[in-house]
């Protein structure tokens, strides 16, 4: 009776996750919420009058406009026509399967990669092939190979990546489109977090920006800026391929939230920079702090990158053959929540011997004591 | 390099009248748009601090209690735990698209029936059979025989149909309940109009509270009465149905806009009761100047059955092989935007001579105005 995709709908463990994580007294690494402290209610003087009525698919023409300007600035080229609000940049994920995914349909991943694209990428039935993703980008020789047998699109998560943490370099970032240019291989830049750097030095500037040959969509979101509660993001497309995200738009929920699109146009267009610096100042402090604790209570157990940005760690665990799925119960059962680590992959090894830990939601003294749970329970299963 | 589907994104004839509608000095009969007047802008007190953190892909448990109560008064059994809240009831269409459609699978609908649900399903390749819909419900032989051939399943709009304005009597009500639970079909009931009822005597309890059987999915929205720019809908499932459908919609959105949901919330605890009959008297009106209008001006060009709800006169023209797509072009050039009835039929008959009309959105003069260029383009049409 259902849809032969509904038996690829995936398991229900990263919502068991996300929703005991929730429990009181439960210290959650697992999500990757921005600070609540950091989510102000907005005030709403001065709300244009239409927005209760039905809008435009598009998305407001104000914060389209105002969302094409700020890609100019990252050295896109970009009109206001290839601008898309989503129902948060989760939708554009479900617009890109509708519009590229048949069963079997070939696409390429760097492994790791953000779980909830992987999902819907499977559930519409896409064959996932991965690429390593190493210290400053994709194994080149992989992402070439990968891109030689033509997939129908590249996902990718160049900048502060979803779980890894990592930022590709200027080499890896031009190599990587040259590539795709080469192959004329669609791109799906996924780039939630780019506005949370806290190394400066990082080079950011969008691999859709590179491109010269390859048609590309570009995913973005305010959720990681302003508030995740609102549900508005964007996406920006090549112009051809821009009509027919507009009618899988208009089919999905026929327009987004015209409130909140306008709260967000009113807080881009107020001190948008000062809220962003101190968003960064806050981060940037918690994930100090983070490093610093898991220095001192699991330097020898597991090896990690400080993440020049974004929201997580990614933690490898220096025994392999420990598949971290295995202690969550345990370390749940003491307070403390994690997301394992095969859920990231295409394709898992045997047994994933990593995780992601979320530094942006837990106070000083949570991060503290969530990073000396998790020291504790590795080492009774060193030494166990 | 596109998904098959994405070929059968239908034409964009709908999305170009709607826009055209938008021109200013342009009558638009075309949309379904709530009176303007009618939406008044939220006040922002007492909102709760959390709102602006992600929230439960289910919906914001207060307002989920609140549909539950609601549904149990219109006679259905219902537990908070088995409504889901949407980026709008659009969204439940393309969530029971996902959930239940692969290509070629078979599904039953009205004829005509509403255009975007239409276009989801034929998006996902279902094979879309109809039911003729007679004044007080559907042909119920054709309905039996449909419900014979196991579709996945039968969607509905018993209560002032989209386009047709019809309401289903409670023979029809209870005569097709027991065709769907005597094939135990799977029944998607599509409810947005319920709460714009002008004549009072309409039986309008759901089909899915007499269902006893067949599985359900019932959908609601607010955009009809509080504000379709929030984008706020809901769907009630069988238990069994619920859990696919929450992973679902996570997969689309992660969740609804919580502001939203709490707006919602707010006037559905506030005097709602009061903000209804309000809304009633002032549509009751507009029905009634568009059926003296027409009834003025095309009594002998056109038949129609006056909507005892809802928003839309559905007009058969008296002369039969005028495909009305062929009159939009002229209307539009004279200031009259209307929806013409080829859209909405699964297989539509070689020339619909029909048309939807909408009358919620116009002022009184605009009624006038609009009927009476309607008429003289029709009367130009006869003679010509």
């Amino acid at each position: 009776m259902l849809s032969q995709r509904t038996a690829r709908l995936t398991s229900s463990l990263i919502r068991d996750i996300l929703a005991a994580a929730q429990r009181p007294g439960m210290i959650s690494f697992a999500g990757g919420l921005p600070a609540s402290e950091t989510l102000a209610l907005p005030r709403l003087e001065d709300v244009p009058d239409g927005v209760m009525q039905y809008g435009p698919s598009e998305g407001e023409p104000a914060l389209r406009e105002a969302v094409a300007e700020r890609a100019r600035a990252m050295g896109m080229r970009c009109d206001a026509s290839q601008v898309l609000i989503l129902t948060g940049s989760q939708q554009g994920i479900d617009l890109v399967s509708k519009l590229l995914i048949d069963p079997g349909t070939p696409v390429l991943l760097e492994a790791p990669t953000y779980l909830a694209a992987l999902q819907s990428f499977q559930f519409f039935g896409a064959d996932c092939r991965s690429v390593a993703l190493g210290e400053h980008g994709p194994d080149l020789d992989a992402l070439r190979a990968g891109l030689a047998a033509k997939p129908a699109f590249a996902y990718l998560i160049p900048t502060f990546q979803n779980p890894s943490g990592r930022c590709y370099d200027a080499a890896h970032r031009d190599a990587t489109a040259e590539a795709l240019d080469a192959q004329q291989v669609l791109l799906v830049e996924d780039d939630p977090y780019r506005e949370l750097v806290y190394d400066e030095a990082c080079e950011r500037t969008p691999l859709c920006a590179r491109l010269t040959r390859a048609p590309w969509i570009y995913l973005g979101s305010f959720s990681k800026t302003l508030a995740p509660g609102l549900r508005v993001g964007y996406l920006i497309a090549s112009p051809e391929l821009f009509p027919y995200l507009l009618k899988l738009k208009q089919a999905a929920d026929l327009h987004s939230n015209r409130l909140s699109q306008w709260l967000v146009l009113s807080q881009l267009q107020g001190d948008f920079a000062g809220h962003l610096a101190r968003l960064r100042t806050l981060y940037r402090e918690r994930r100090d702090q983070m490093h610093a604790a898991l220095s001192e209570q699991l330097g020898e157990a597991a090896s990690w990158q400080c993440p020049p940005g974004g929201l997580f760690f990614w933690l490898q665990l220096n025994t392999p053959g420990i598949d971290t799925r295995t202690l969550l119960p345990e370390a749940m059962a003491r307070g403390l929540a994690f997301m394992p680590g095969e859920p990231f992959f295409p394709n898992a090894p045997a047994a994933v011997s990593a995780m992601r830990l979320n530094f942006s939601h837990s106070d000083p003294a949570s991060l503290r004591q969530g990073v000396r749970l998790l020291a504790e329970l590795l080492h009774e299963q060193q030494e166990g």
